[in-house]
């Protein structure tokens, strides 16, 4: 990679992937929608979410992020709400809704392309995605934009030591980098941290895990734009602080 | 990194992790006797592990490789087999079989450390490892081995067109590359493929899907070793054939 054109301003732009340029909560609400309703059949709980919420947190220092430990989550929340109730057979549909998850279709949101096209024209441009390295790379797969990215770096957690490892194997320093996604937890707050730039793009639903973000420096140094069709202006404004 | 110290020669050694540098396939061999002692409470049968593996592979093309893929293999292969009669209990003893797993010690095997030290004395050595990218970072820095990589890559699939990639960004030609490995199938038969180099390091259990190899060509470069103390030879021999 020859990451720096000149030898100041931006570098370098990394996008997140989930819920920012293809749709994947909503996925996993139906889902939990789903789940709600194989359980609501043995008990009557207003919470059901919550208690969920609670085995994925708890689960994630075991599992990691992603469909096959939410899926391992939700049979063992299923097991203990319904007071190891609950069927065999409706088990095996926790199941099946883990593997329909993974093999929904891609569906790349509006103006992505053209957005992703337009940074990628000005600057190198690569992915960060965290989660499941096999769903990961097939949905990077199945949503035709590889060949936009020069890397695809698929990290099990979005905190400073990752972007400062990731930083360092591009060669590009923290001060060069902007990165853009829908997530102020992984993909806005550490890149500031470390001293990046970042572009939010709100996505309209979030995981409650990713809701939970504190931004404790550099919000000078990010923008929000309402829709990703606004980014290439906002990497250009920002571009031109980074100079 | 700058992997090539001349311009012929073995400019960079990889390593596989599980059942190479610690032990890995004995910790799903004991699960795997779990499962059946679980299964054997409802049904009698004489192949409950040919059936299991004929879930664990169809699954493959949804899970991947890895603890969590493998569990909800097990969960399916539970019902399957008990005609959905397994208990909710029964089948939540399979998870904890699966988080068990999941943070199992991991026992370096003997020899390693001093093998992999010499090896990188003399060549930038890298880890690149298949499967659950969490659960292998998480092993990675358990082992206490970290600090003599260059590069930890996970990968989802160890087959030549990864190998190929991997190799384009650690910017060494296959010709210069040697693989170290236990399996034959994932280590060493792709990168001979592409005109690389190998050691092949047996262990003692291979899962029925790694057994699976064939050898089509090159293997005039690769060398078997009874033991990884005898690594540092094997390298330096094929090392003189490549020179």
């Amino acid at each position: 990679m020859e990451p720096a054109r000149n030898s100041t301003g931006i570098a370098m732009v990394g996008f997140d992937a989930d819920d920012t340029l293809w749709r994947s909560q909503d996925y996993f609400d139906a889902a939990q929608v789903q789940f709600e309703r194989i359980v609501s059949a043995y008990v009557d709980l207003a919470d059901v979410g919550k208690r969920l919420y609670e085995y994925e947190s708890r689960n994630i220092a075991f599992f990691g992020y992603g469909v096959k430990g939410m899926a391992l989550s939700m049979v063992e929340a299923a097991v203990d709400i319904t007071g190891a109730r609950i069927s065999a057979a409706d088990i095996h549909r926790i199941v099946v809704l883990a593997k329909e998850l993974l093999r929904h279709p891609v569906d790349v949101l509006d103006g992505v392309r053209e957005a992703v096209a337009a940074v990628a024209a000005e600057y190198p441009v690569v992915l960060i995605t965290k989660g499941d390295l096999f769903h990961q790379e097939q949905k990077v797969r199945d949503s035709g934009l590889a060949d936009l990215f020069r890397r695809i770096e698929v990290v099990s957690e979005k905190d400073p030591p990752t972007y400062a490892r990731l930083l360092e194997e591009f060669g590009v320093p923290a001060g060069r980098f902007l990165m853009v996604g829908n997530s102020l937890r992984s993909d806005i707050a550490p890149v500031l941290e470390l001293g990046g730039w970042g572009v939010h793009v709100p996505y309209h639903t979030t995981w409650m895990h990713e809701a939970d973000a504190q931004l404790r420096r550099g919000g000078e140094r990010m923008r929000t734009v309402a829709a990703i069709a606004d980014l290439p202006q906002a990497v250009r404004e920002l571009a031109a602080l980074a100079a």
